[in-house]
């Protein structure tokens, strides 16, 4: 490790980040809502963490480049579906192009919103604020309902792959 | 799966959100200042997530009741440590009694700051927004600097216990 006190450069620091979270890993959700026509939209996050317990809130992060940001607005209502790690597919589809991540079977309308079928869980949330950080920004959802399924292994994102859960070697 | 239109009672709801993020697996950091006094402070969060690349940028949420929290304050410096697999009994120190955190020789001051030895990546910061949600926050740091270790296997925290990545069972 170097120690330095000069400021790095842009380009050192982009480095850094990139390498940074690309050792960091993160449990995958696909946030699903519906555009102002109707049209189902979703896509997916692994920046999703809880904010508090009462009233229940939780955060996720999104570029608002994406082609979803448009239909993540205030009070609008978002489902939020856990993937289990029998659900890779499920985790690069919506990461995937648009017009087939609705493609197929794999989903099914409830209570106004398209949900995944195979999601271990799904919360039914409403988007409480949105903080704007330039070309990014943080969404608080309020979440108001929601469905437990079966306790499945969850489905991780790290190094650019997916992966799951194990048990940390007590030997190591 | 049930279906109702009416809502939850908050007790649901905050079985709801308890299971739900038992469920949910996150990758584990120590975020680590000093206090006005030049204490040091440090605690685990497990709620770390990129938020933007240029300028480079990550959130967490903490409790605000958090005895870390009063060190916290906009402007201020934090490294966040990464952990590996192997630094499962840090994640939990850092999580325990405030006073046995740093009781030790696992950590080092760098940069007027607290640490941590064994880190897979330190991250130097500066609190950029917190942003206040009732007893809870989310705070934005900017990322100034920081130091790439050895790539470890990341300690995740996932159903009450620490764990690492496997890979997905393409079988399943």
């Amino acid at each position: 490790m170097t120690t330095t006190l000069t400021r790095p450069s842009s380009e050192t620091l982009l480095d850094l980040f990139r390498n940074t979270f690309r050792r960091h890993a993160g449990g995958v959700v696909v946030c699903t809502t519906v555009d102002d026509d109707g049209t189902p939209v979703g896509f997916t996050a692994t920046s999703l963490a809880s904010l508090s317990a009462v009233p229940p809130r939780a955060t996720f992060n999104m570029i608002k480049s994406s082609s979803s940001f448009r239909a993540v607005q205030l009070g609008c209502r978002i489902a939020v579906n856990f993937l289990g790690a029998g659900s890779h597919e499920l985790g690069q589809r919506f990461a995937g192009p648009a017009e087939e991540r609705f493609a197929g079977d794999h989903w099914h309308e409830e209570r106004g919103l398209p949900v995944i079928d195979d999601a271990g869980v799904v919360l039914f949330t409403k988007v409480a604020s949105i903080y704007d950080h330039g070309e990014n920004a943080i969404v608080v959802l309020e979440i108001q309902d929601g469905t437990l399924g079966d306790d499945q292994d969850p489905l991780l994102y790290h190094n650019r792959r997916f992966g799951t859960i194990a048990p940390v070697d007590p030997a190591r």
